[in-house]
Parts: structure tokens; sequence; C-alpha cells
């Protein structure tokens, strides 16, 4: 019988060329479709809400795909974990309506870019930071942020312009906080948009960047947006930095 | 002029042969020498608090030596954090008096022992955890913990016995919990004591544990340390769930 499924899914970037099939280098999408084809007999391409860059992480990317199968949700996600690589773990699994997509079903996508700015680097972090020597003021960071929520032509922020067919994109929150104890060297970037362009939140992580260490005010990001232009803005944050958290669905 | 410092380290001990220096394998003191050396152009042989066993990390190693030179010591922390590689990191560096002994000195070590029993393992802990399926009881693991606080002859959980002079330590406490919020799927098990055997932390972990999937009753570690055999405990944990904390001196 033929099911839906909706899986939402952890995994390392570090070891892939990004969530995207590719025919000759390790992704994402190309291991999970490799492990679901063992599963199930029978080759299922896999959707997924965002199709992170290479070496970018996530805590819940969602994915979506049809096959015939009589598993139930949770005998796929147990088939699934045993198969998959350690640094790509199913952490929920569901059934769907038939016709579900994760992709074009998504109205809400949460990213957060991380940076250590601490005196000695935080080593067991060391692969899922931007490491910066300098102290950032996170405060002016996160008021600076303010001026690119709303809908806006992100172009200024988006690598390869035009990579899409509009680069008009919805930033519903961002904020910008220092995390507690522990974890007090960590300045994160948390980003709510409705989607975003090809290396937009890692843009943007490299533009609040410069007003954490001083070297442009407040008021600048919102002038990175009027300007239309890339060269305007900041530069791209590394990859390892970045975590697609959550995805929201209408 | 010659100087004696103290260094706290902490390192992700994955890719090391263990702390000491061995002769054509990667070891974190031959690492820490190597840099060393480059700085202050001697050969300086380095003392640790403890000799951590291949595959463990550190989070407070601290280590002792003396050189000619005439670096502060956050001159040195700044060199020596620049030549090392991004998994061994210098926390904090000051100046000893001459003849401190990072070994001889140390009077409490404190490990930590971290298991995954998350229903799925967390993604960027993997290699920082012992992975297990079934839930554990962290609390009948504590109380069974207390059984073996004390001064006794540990030699049920030494590795290769007798692997030093003598075998009785004295274990100040010991504690297990449960992670809070977002560590909710982890059991640490906290252990401070004068010193440890070889193995000892980790065939502790592995008895704990047999405690807390239900096999063995509470009072079965106290029974263990009496047995005096080492074919009375539990398996020997692995190594990449074992940190050592930090080091106090008298």
């Amino acid at each position: 019988m033929s099911q839906t499924f909706k899986l939402t899914l952890a995994y390392d970037g570090t070891a892939y060329h990004g969530w995207q099939r590719q025919l000759a280098l390790p992704t994402v999408q190309g291991v999970v479709e490799s492990a679901l084809a063992a599963i199930v007999g029978q080759a299922v391409p896999v959707e997924g809400s965002s199709r992170t860059d290479a070496g970018v992480h996530a805590l819940g990317q969602v994915v979506s795909f049809s096959c015939e199968t009589a598993l139930t949700p949770a005998d796929l996600k147990r088939a699934l974990n045993s198969q998959l690589p350690d640094d790509i773990v199913v952490v929920s699994s569901e059934s769907a309506p038939a016709g579900f997509s994760a992709r074009r079903f998504a109205v809400r996508k949460r990213y957060r870019y991380v940076i250590d700015d601490g005196e000695t680097p935080e080593v067991f972090r060391r692969g899922y930071v931007w490491r910066r020597r300098r102290r950032l003021d996170e405060q002016a960071m996160h008021r600076a942020g303010q001026g690119i929520v709303g809908r806006h032509d992100f172009r200024s922020f988006e690598t390869n312009y035009p990579s899409r067919v509009s680069s008009v994109r919805t930033v519903f929150d961002l904020r910008v906080y220092r995390g507690l104890e522990a974890n007090r060297d960590l300045v994160a970037i948390e980003i709510t948009g409705n989607g975003f362009l090809y290396n937009m939140v890692r843009t943007i992580a490299g533009t609040l960047f410069e007003v954490g260490r001083g070297r442009h005010s407040e008021s600048w990001p919102a002038e990175v947006v009027a300007a239309q232009s890339r060269a305007a803005a900041g530069m791209t944050a590394p990859a390892q930095g970045l975590f697609l958290l959550d995805v929201e669905f209408g």
C-alpha cells in the first residue's frame, strides 16, 4: 500500500556536500535515499524542506516521500536509524496525507548561526561554530538585526544573484543572544523566515558580525538591504556555524 | 630565566593515543611538547596530572613544566593556542613555584562519564558519549554508586591488576544525574577521588550501567568492591564517554 511519510532529521553536515543529491559526492539526501531504498526495496525520491549547503547542520530538517510499504512510521524510524551512519538521525517519523510536500508546504523555517567569541575556543564545539577572537556586542547585533526584519528584496544577501526566481523573502523574526552559563562564549543569531536565498543566513551573520565588532553602526544592516547589492553586505560566514533548527507547515 | 608554569588544557581525545608520549603515535603530551619546543626553542618535558587513555577527553587537565624563557604566562597561552591543533586548547596559564608538579601535587581529580540513553541519539554529541538504547534508572545508579565511595582496594575495577604499586584509592564523591532540558537524554556519572587505577572510572561506569538497566541490584557495586576481582565487575565502558573535568592541588 502506498503511504506518505514526514520525517524530521538531525544531521552533522561536516562530512556532506550539502543536502541535495549529487552524482559522485556524499550528500545527506543521497545517503537517506540509499538507506530508504535498502529498507523498502525500491528507489524512493525524498524531498527536503531546505537544501542545506555543504557543511551546514540540521536539528530539524523535514523530509517527505511516498512509497509502497507496510511499515509503520515507528518501524521506519527504527529501520532507518539502524541503517544510517551515525551523523544522520531520524528524530521523528509520522504519516502524512497523500500529496504532502516538505518543500512546498513549508511556511516558516528557522535557522541558528553560532559564533564562539570566547577568550579561548571551546574545543568540543569547534566544528559547529564560527570562531572569532574579538568579543562581540551581541546587544548591538540584536538591535541592528531588527533593520532587516520584514518583507524585502534580499538580493544584497544572496550569493550569485539571481539564483532564484524572486529574491523577495519575509524575515518574521531575528534575535541575537549570548548563551547562558557554560555557553556564555557563544553568540547565537536566530532567524525565522518564509524562505532563504542562497547563503542568505550566512551573509546576514557576516553582516551582523561587523556591527558586533564595532566596524559598522547599528543602522547599517538596514542600509545594506536598501543598497540592493551583494557588495554592500558583510562576508559570507562559514557553513559550519549554521544549523537548520525547524520547519513549520501551513 | 627559568620559570615554572601551570597550564590547564582542554582537549578532544578522539584523535590521540592518550596523554602519554609515545614514539610513533600522536599523543596529547607529544603534541603539547612539540608546540612548546617550537615556542621556547628548547625541548621541555611536560608533566600531566592524569595520564588519560586513548580516546579520553579533558576539560581541565593540568600540566606543569619548567623552562628558560622571558615569556609571561599570558604570552605562553597565546603562543601555544596559535601553535596547537584545534582539538587541544590552553584554557588558563599561570606561574607556579619552582618544583611544582602537576602529577605529584594533585590531591583530587574529578571525572565525568556520559551516557546517551535517549530514544534517538544526539548527533552532535556522538563522539562524546556512550550510546545505549535502553532508558537507564539514574536514581538507582546514584544510590548504588554510594556503595563504592570511601577508601578501598579498587582492584575489582582495575584492568591488568596490578598495574600500580597499590590499588588502594579513595573515592570522595560519586553522583549520577540526568541532564536538564536539552540534555535530558544524557546520564552523567561524576566521580571525585585522590587518584584512579587503569580504566577504573570506565569500569565503574560499566558497573553502574548494569544497575541502571536493571540487571543488578543497588547493593551490587559494593559487592563488586568486596569481591576483589575484576571478573566480578561490569564491562569497561568505552573511552569516548569519559572526561577529566578538573584537578585540585594541596
